[in-house]
């Protein structure tokens, strides 16, 4: 028996609840919360993450690892797992020191307030001193977690989201993404402009209606309502905890498609979640593996299974009979066609999804450029419109439709954003073997059974919780890693045959 | 500068933002909660508890208290009582040793799991077991608190809800009662009988219907929608935290007067809690006095002013037109003889202001005998139906209309029942010195203005926070210590003239 091993298991089960209530907190913030609370709950999550820092840099604990590192012959793997996970989470939350900590908590505070009035302003001056002041602390973070990491300073912030794959791996996908896309998208839009444009259903749809359709489908996919909820929010998003996962979306009652599709999105969230190892589910190595995988799971519901003809074939009259919904519009050859519309835009969450890895790729270079001092603060506006330019064709009127419109930099998150496309790749990777290993998988769409799909993900990716990497998890299934292959053909089937 | 008080401040604001969180999370699981997340937020409150109690039994917190507490000149008089309260808190909280709070912890489990099986099946046999474990345990912890607190037994367990009035002053308060009421009683019985009854409405009136005219009276009494909201549960309560403040009800679609009145009760909590003293919100000294005051002001704006004739005259027609009801049903004197329709009845839950005080005499007399051990808990359903048929004069023809209908003793939690009543006393003598003091609050109510009623409670009552006790807050807001005498002649009023 390894006795620091079961303390150390003992204190991260105590962790993973007060990060679960810290969780649940956050989702009735964006959900629940009367707007006079704001206070009160700031305070709330603080003195919960003041009490979580606390418990993970206790001195106690780094003895703990240490001594069951030394003793790692009396573990199975999951316990070595798990123990190199509670190391990793050690590792990022003490590589750096309570004034860097204290800094960048003071400096993401002001970039948020200078952010959320500058972009609807679209005053990018009025952003930049904050913004300088996050970038200079971000790299000092950088520098910190790559020495305690042992990675290069970007891929060390990449790593809390991502840590199968480094920055020349990234640049090497992203730029084959950037040269094999314009094609496709050029002939798929050239294609589009070719037949009639997709009819626009009526509306107005009303929000009990939608949310009633939502859930609807949701439970088609597999969610587990007595382990979850639908609600409303600003933005969609996936919250609540294990046993307890709470999605969000909006409504707008003139296009139901946007919510439809938000509501499969999280649901691909959701299933990861809900699918997560329970007997680990309280431990680090019960976690979903890391944000490219969570994306894997909201695209791969979304992108490949919801918005394909087979299953858009089975929705439309539920569509049609849940919101009281009748004529061309709703066939779903038309309902197709709107889930598949191909636009140039300047704004990345409007993007489709022939579009949005440029998106990516533009800030992943920026970032880069930004964390290895590359790119100064005060020259994003312009290195930003340029790359817009070149990648998407378009460029933004102003700041607020470009590089001002996400939050993620604001709030330091550099790193992140890669894992919208990697995620993007993995989808297609993962739904072309589950579709080549079990053949029932697509005539399951096409009976609104996603069964076969879902066992499938559960054995292949979500009962593994973090024990495996991206990569090699997208070997085990795949066999192969991960790669541009089979998104560059999903899009060529989807948008050009 | 009081440097320990000053740290101590600290501490407990920090502790204030974790029972917050904890707040939050218990409202959710009576409201949002899905029903597979039972243990896992048993895992969240049970660690949220865990740190709580560790920051209040933290050595260095006991040192704090002692230096402050030699050092009193130099704090004013909020600090002097905020000072005052951490102490009580603290005696409370390290009362126990750590092996009765673990004994007590895993009995009360237990005894929740066998009352909420033995209740439906009205099987005391079943549930004795357990009780008799609660009882042995809460009498250990009666004379734990009573040498910590220097008081006597059931006092001190009495004190964590009301700690200005005694066992002996209460007894004297209900013996009174259990002879001034039951004449007042038989005679507005013998009254209503001579009297058409009430017309019932018709329903069904929707949940939604119901929720909008709760909402609806709730702003007329003052309620702060940026700082609060209106849910459903299984049972109305009001929960959040200052600032952001959520009262429930449940909805009867057949019955709306049920959930009106209850959306009243819960308000009367929530305009206490909003209105307590701001700058010490956080502390101490911010909180509510205590259940007898808190259960006062709920009191008063449900059975003082809700179901006042100056309130429903005003309130009749916007609850037929909210409803969409008409006719003679929904006339105000109609919904005044359905407001204070009395009948005799076995729960408590469910009885009229004249009924009501009976069966918190009733459990007050018979728990202050379980802990005495004067009771056995065996002897407890004779001892039950016996009091029962003496003062409401019905007998319950099971436990589950009898002994086994609350879950205060399953959970431990005596001494709280006799603050139902003594809230009651509280409201008619508040309610009577306000009317009297300010000639506006009677006509204020008629015209559905509660501003003048309000503007007297949050002066004299909600912003004191915890600075009085109820015996100082009632003699300076009304001349006069607790006493039967409002309350009487409030129902001799109500039911007699």
């Amino acid at each position: 028996m390894n006795q620091a091993y079961v303390e150390l298991e003992r204190r991260f089960a105590a962790l993973d609840a007060l990060k679960g209530a810290q969780a649940v907190l956050s989702w009735d913030r964006e959900v629940m919360m009367p707007g006079g609370a704001a206070a009160s709950r700031a305070e709330q999550l603080a003195a919960l993450g003041q009490v979580c820092h606390a418990r993970i840099a206790d001195p106690e604990l780094a003895d703990l690892l240490d001594a069951a590192e030394q003793d790692t012959a009396k573990l199975d793997d999951w316990q070595a797992a798990n123990l190199a996970h509670m190391r990793r989470t050690w590792r990022h939350e003490t590589a750096l020191d309570a004034r860097l900590v204290e800094a960048l908590s003071r400096a993401q505070s002001r970039s948020i307030e200078a952010w959320s009035s500058a972009r609807p302003a679209a005053d990018f001056s009025a952003f930049l001193p904050a913004f300088q002041e996050i970038v200079v602390l971000s790299r000092e973070a950088a520098a910190a977690k790559a020495a305690a990491l042992g990675k290069a300073p970007w891929d060390a912030l990449l790593d809390a989201y991502e840590d199968s794959l480094t920055g020349e791996q990234i640049d090497a996908l992203f730029d084959r993404l950037a040269t094999a896309l314009p094609p496709i998208r050029d002939r798929a839009m050239a294609a589009q402009a070719a037949r009639p444009a997709p009819l626009q259903p009526k509306g107005p749809f009303p929000a009990e209606r939608q949310k009633n359709l939502g859930e609807r489908l949701m439970a088609l996919a597999g969610f587990d309502f007595g382990h979850g909820r639908l609600d409303t929010s600003a933005h969609p998003f996936t919250g609540g905890v294990f046993g307890d996962v709470r999605i969000t979306t909006r409504f707008d009652e003139h296009d139901f498609t946007s919510s439809v599709m938000a509501v499969m999105h999280e649901t691909g969230h959701a299933l990861y979640e809900q699918g997560r190892p329970a007997d680990w589910a309280a431990q680090p190595v019960g976690e979903a593996a890391n944000m490219t995988m969570h994306e894997s799971q909201s695209l791969l519901v979304e992108m490949q299974a919801a918005r394909s003809p087979q299953f858009l074939a089975f929705a439309a009259p539920i569509i049609a009979q849940e919101l009281g919904g009748q004529g061309p519009a709703f066939r779903a050859d038309n309902l197709h066609a709107l889930a598949t519309r191909v636009a140039p835009g300047c704004i990345r969450v409007d993007a489709d999804e022939l579009h949005y890895p440029f998106h990516i790729v533009l800030r992943t270079r920026l970032e880069r450029a930004l964390i290895a001092g590359d790119l100064a603060p005060a020259d994003l506006p312009g290195a930003w419109n340029e790359a817009m330019a070149e990648l998407v064709g378009v460029t933004p009127p102003d700041d607020r439709l470009g590089c001002l419109q996400d939050i993620h930099w604001p709030i330091g998150a550099f790193g992140y954003f890669p894992t919208y496309t990697l995620g993007a790749l993995a989808a297609a990777q993962l739904f072309a073997a589950a579709t080549a290993q079990d053949g029932d998988i697509l005539p399951g769409l096409e009976r609104g059974d996603f069964a076969p799909l879902l066992t499938w993900l559960r054995h292949n990716i979500h009962r593994h919780g973090a024990r495996q990497s991206t990569q090699e998890l997208l070997i085990a299934a795949t066999g192969a890693p991960l790669s541009t292959q089979a998104f560059e053909a999903h899009l060529a089937r989807r948008y050009l045959d």
